[in-house]
């Protein structure tokens, strides 16, 4: 499956299915002088015999979040130019979504701009590899420090998601849901069907791919965030302070995150979602759910505060739903954060 | 005056006169909540008690090109993140070139850009603070990393002129001459015969506004440097490798630059520019154009290859007038050019 991006100019296409590395990347690679690789050392390890086997010379980088930093983002840059990179060379980017986005933002930077082309290795890259946002952290918080910048062509080649261990697959599943749950409650209800018993990577084809149009939609008509981007934020708010505090992976937290933008959503809109459905299905899979009754409730409000999405005064942002289909950036206030941090312990 | 920027969207005003700081800076810092400033060491040491006295807790950078560094760049995202903040502030560099150059790409990447207006406060600044290119140097040369990210406005209170030490006002008139040059003939005669016994900044008003309205013509055309943009380049071919060699300010090796691109012009396509003429205002307002007879040729050629923009196997390019007004980028084999650089040595 190809999809199209439909932006003014620049346009790219993603290419989505099983063993499509090979062939798609001589076509851009054909067309450049110079190619340079930057692979997820734990990407390069698994599969330098195999499906990279035809890749020479790569720069093997630090392996997932560790890479998104300022020194191995210089450094990087730096052995690049030492290669002699030019103008009119490619960047090959091979990783999971830490490695894209850092490896995005030295292509953005390295002689102001080169030409590079991105191949997710994780579920999780499904969501990050889509919408042209590059970053690494600050000391102060996740992506902080970035830029807008669009890949030639993101490949997709499914097969990288067999290796995936259970922990990174839950992660990205996190976003796969959360994209469904955006998308419909057929969607959605169609999505746990098929993973009743567990999550088969070969079962999600379809729903990575409808989750990757949806949100190349949201991200075509706003593509800096200043309207219906920030809904693909479902989830994040309460998620980002789990993440941060519990140490779990981004999509784990963000599934933790979903579940109370629906309690909320029923609290404060009078929706019906079925939270105990929900409860049910990522404890069997195995998300962490007891961390939403052991959380702590000054904690997470202190960390909701930091994030740069939520930053309101005395006001915390989330996404709910205000009716079906119908999302909604609703401002809460701290006191009453509180009491429905504390609550929602009593309802699960 | 003020000159407005006729991009297809995101334009924005550089205004040039004398005096103006206070009145233009209020109107734009009316409009945000929090405007963060970054000062140049050296400028706010010298105007902190008079035309900067109503600035409070800026942060004060590295002075010059000290501050075009990875470190210095990424402590001061931190900085900035660390006093809080968001993505609608607003951030005022406050400097010369090197300043304006990093302060602008500390801009572009905080957050993922946040806007920004330039201060410019030397002679050089009329030509870096045009164009929108941000950059830091690199262990592997200058301005190898950075980006394109247009300022909010220019605010050029010429005012700050003044208190350039000589080194600095000689490099800066280098890019005054260049855009005179690259103008007309007339306008170039016209600069010499105001400046022949001593450059004086209260003489040069017409000619940086002429000069920022031709480069401004320019970088509209071919924001990205694929085309017209490269003609800026006029003396920088060897001017670069002058200044990296012996360390001499940019626009004071420009200005040797120029005078080579001009014996190469009259040497490959029968021009007849007068270079004893140009010869001896460089060293009658002392030029350091000495340095055009002692150059070591070998050196020279090396670090003009190392250049991104002259890159190309074993030819250099250089920027040469093929006709009255009209430029060219011409190809000069390694060879050949040892021979250009051996030679002008005696036609001097």
């Amino acid at each position: 499956m190809d999809i199209r991006t439909s932006y003014k100019n620049n346009n790219y296409t993603i290419s989505v299915a099983n063993d499509i590395l090979e062939n798609k990347l001589k076509t851009w690679t054909e067309q450049y002088e110079d190619v340079f690789y930057l692979i997820d050392e734990n990407v390069y390890a698994l599969y330098k015999d195999t499906k990279l086997k035809n890749i020479h010379s790569p720069i093997v980088v630090t392996g997932g979040e560790s890479f998104k930093y300022a020194s191995p983002l210089m450094n990087t840059i730096e052995k690049l130019l030492e290669l002699g990179i030019k103008r009119n060379s490619l960047i090959v980017v091979i990783g999971g979504g830490a490695t894209g986005d850092a490896g995005g933002m030295i292509a953005s930077l390295v002689l102001r701009g080169v030409d590079y082309i991105h191949i997710p290795t994780t579920l999780l890259a499904h969501d990050s590899a889509i919408g042209g946002k590059t970053a690494i952290n600050s000391l102060h918080g996740k992506n902080l420090i970035g830029s807008f910048y669009r890949p030639k062509a993101v490949i997709y080649d499914l097969d990288f998601l067999y290796s995936l261990s259970n922990d990174e697959k839950l992660s990205g599943f996190g976003e796969v849901f959360k994209h469904a749950l955006l998308l419909s409650e057929i969607e959605v209800e169609s999505l746990m069907k098929v993973t009743k018993d567990s999550i088969e990577i070969k079962d999600l084809t379809e729903f990575i791919i409808s989750g990757i149009k949806l949100k190349m939609d949201i991200v075509t008509k706003d593509e800096h965030e200043s309207g219906s981007r920030k809904f693909l934020n479902l989830g994040h708010t309460l998620g980002h302070a789990i993440e941060y505090q519990y140490k779990i992976p981004h999509g784990q937290a963000v599934m933790l995150g979903i579940l109370f933008s629906l309690y909320l959503s029923n609290e404060i809109y009078q929706q019906d979602f079925d939270l105990v459905k929900y409860y049910n299905f990522m404890a069997h899979h195995g998300y962490p759910v007891q961390l939403l009754q052991n959380m702590n409730e000054d904690d997470m409000i202190k960390l909701m505060q930091q994030d740069k999405k939520n930053h309101q005064g005395d006001l915390i942002t989330f996404i709910l739903f205000s009716d079906t289909n119908t999302l909604t950036l609703t401002d809460i206030k701290k006191s009453d954060l509180y009491d429905y941090l504390r609550r929602i312990k009593e309802t699960l």
